[in-house]
């Protein structure tokens, strides 16, 4: 069954906002078995949206439309619906009632423009007529429409609530079992990996996407097919395949992040890590602690940006920072032990480097980072020379710092290749 | 002139990767003059790249194609035009020499896979030839088509670089004159903003639009004209309108981050910030550290994440954290404090609160925040109560120390409004 997305509002093709609910909705429909025939992004302008909305009810089994039915004066999606599918607008009593029921918690706006955002198309369902945002459902020329707010999280929810439920019930023999997996790579680069893949000779139904996403790599492996059976034999086989040849340049599956699969790590082994963080500024943390529960293996650490925080907080010797550098293999480790100690963990992670735009010199360029791991037993520094500017540099020491806890953790000691 | 953009990959369409290609060539040639007709994205299917490109050129004066030019098996767009426009393959001499004199670096690919970047439609000249990933550009139908890599910073190079100058002597009478702001809003709901401007009573002429962008409402004004002076003018009395209505509510303009706002003040004021994280947990300093040059402003902090480093680092006391619980008034303002006088900053920042998803009680429910702010002279502390999940907490948390500061640098003395 083929669906097609279409996104609105002017914020987009100014490319002001980057379109992510086009995207939320296309990775779950596809999970969901369905074949996305085409993402189309057009701006607030009524004969746009009309035209965007024929064309895919000509292709497409099922549409779905995100944005434009606010309460502000640039949101046109309704009025341009009812024009093109010939449906005058009428207000749904449940949604109107809803507005009314609230307006005493939102006095600013005018009753009148709140009002606007029950009017819908003739012949609408609501989704959540509870709320006063609600999606609603058309049934035009026997295809399902779905209409979404655009504003990500309501989206989301009502994609994942509504929409899927809905569209699981319609039509069920165009739904092909879909077995996909994501090998998130790093370390390893893209032309390497395509050259390890191509040595397995894999069935031609097995389809695979190499996909650079800075500093990563990722590979899906897509097998999909009428029959469960088939699609799950080969799928597994598949991936075997794939474990074999990437080993250890795999460090997690599907959506699982570098942080997760070391916050996972750490907890199993009951051992909690504090950081020290000189170039990245505070990003290994904020990572580590995007994950909730990561108080019970992560302790915090310290954002030594300035000189005079690294000898404060973590100990690092005046003499040393001169005569060796900030960005030296011997204060990298005087801070990874520093913090450690500090802090009470068993395991310290610093990071010190170079990040540009300026600082580098010729002994040192931009992108010299050390990294280094300190532990009970022996302490580890890795030096690197990464490519890229300020962003991508810091992103990809933070990647390294977590990978380095990565390696230690499922090898042991020295986790790091010098290069 | 309206130009049409295309984005192919078999990764944008099943979700996996958001399509921020798009919204870059979107947002520089909006800002170019020219107007953005569609955004399509489909995945690496031949017979689709061949429909969108055709339709494309059917109804655009221009056409921007990304993605589908890489030396992997599903990278398939170069097939795929040369069939649409019949227009035969051939090998691009200069690319291909600059394949074979690179061929040392990456021996691990085989030559007749990195060859492939070369063979490009006929009649295609190649933008940057002297790279191996080169995009090229195609006149068709008397119209512009330019191909250009999938990988965000290759593709933004070539963008800035080479589409952009072509276009530019491409049709000149068809552009117009644009002037656009942006104003970036903190802490005011979307629909008192839209209030607000309601009463102007701006010129119809003037196109308004408004964004959530969590946790920020971003408005934007653009006007265009075919005489400059016309949309100059006009666009000179609505910013001033605007600012009269929404003050310091509007913390800044276009691409300015809050954070770019705070580390332009305390550099104007030669002052030097240090933060400690409880909740955010290193993201207010990463925050500060992405923007070139915060080491003049920014001196660290720490992440106090666990209780023992709130008293080990930053001097709390153990019967605080227990007396008042370490998300309190009291520890907030004992953090700030004792930030700002181990790192001997002028400014300490600190924030400890309840992201969730687990923590909360009916005294201090999820969400719950205090942000302290120590100076030489006095020290306050401001509850919150935020709404959303764990991402979003620490996201507004982290948004609102930031907005703290600089309400502080603007006005002085206790920024902060109790709720």
């Amino acid at each position: 069954m083929k669906i097609e997305i279409i996104a609105i509002g002017d914020e987009l093709t100014s490319g002001r906002i980057i379109n992510t609910t086009s995207s939320f909705a296309a990775r779950n429909l596809f999970e969901a078995g369905y074949e996305i025939y085409a993402m189309n992004t057009i701006g607030d302008t009524p004969a746009l949206i009309g035209e965007a909305l024929k064309q895919a009810l000509n292709r497409a089994d099922a549409v779905l439309v995100t944005g434009g039915l606010g309460s502000t004066d640039d949101d046109l999606t309704n009025e341009a619906v009812s024009k093109a599918l010939n449906r005058p607008t009428l207000p749904n009593l449940e949604i109107l009632s809803t507005i009314r029921c609230h307006l005493d918690e939102i006095t600013s706006t005018p009753v009148s423009r709140l009002e606007k955002l029950a009017w819908l198309p003739s012949g609408a369902t609501a989704l959540n007529p509870g709320s006063r945002m609600a999606g609603y459902q058309l049934i035009h020329d026997d295809k399902p429409i779905f209409f979404l707010p655009g504003i990500p999280s309501q989206m989301q929810q009502l994609l994942v609530e509504e929409v899927l439920p809905k569209l699981s019930t319609w039509h069920k023999e165009h739904r092909l079992a879909t077995y996909q997996r994501v090998f998130r790579i790093f370390n390893l680069p893209e032309t390497e990996v395509n050259r390890r893949i191509a040595t397995l000779d894999l069935n031609p139904d097995v389809q695979i996407g190499y996909y650079p996403v800075y500093p990563e790599v990722h590979l899906s492996l897509t097998v999909r097919d009428k029959k469960t059976n088939n699609a799950r034999r080969l799928f597994k086989s598949s991936c075997k395949a794939i474990d074999t040849v990437l080993g250890d340049a795999i460090y997690g599956c599907d959506r699982e992040s570098m942080e997760q699969v070391v916050g996972r790590l750490l907890g199993d082994k009951g051992l909690r890590l504090a950081v020290a963080e000189s170039c990245t500024g505070g990003l290994i943390a904020a990572k580590i602690t995007e994950m909730p529960g990561s108080s019970v293996y992560f302790l915090g650490g310290v954002v030594a940006y300035d000189n005079s925080l690294k000898s404060h907080f973590l100990g690092v010797s005046a003499h040393l920072l001169t005569s060796c550098g900030a960005v030296s293999r011997e204060v990298a480790e005087a801070m990874a032990v520093g913090v450690r100690k500090q802090s009470s963990a068993d395991i310290g992670l610093a990071v010190t480097g170079i990040a540009g735009p300026g600082g580098g010199s010729e002994e040192k360029p931009l992108g010299t980072v050390y990294i280094a791991i300190a532990t009970a037993e022996e302490n580890w520094v890795s030096k690197f020379h990464f490519p890229g500017d300020r962003q991508q540099v810091r992103e990809i020491t933070a990647q390294s710092g977590l990978d380095l806890v990565r390696k230690y953790l499922l090898q042991g000691l020295n986790p790091g290749k010098e290069d």
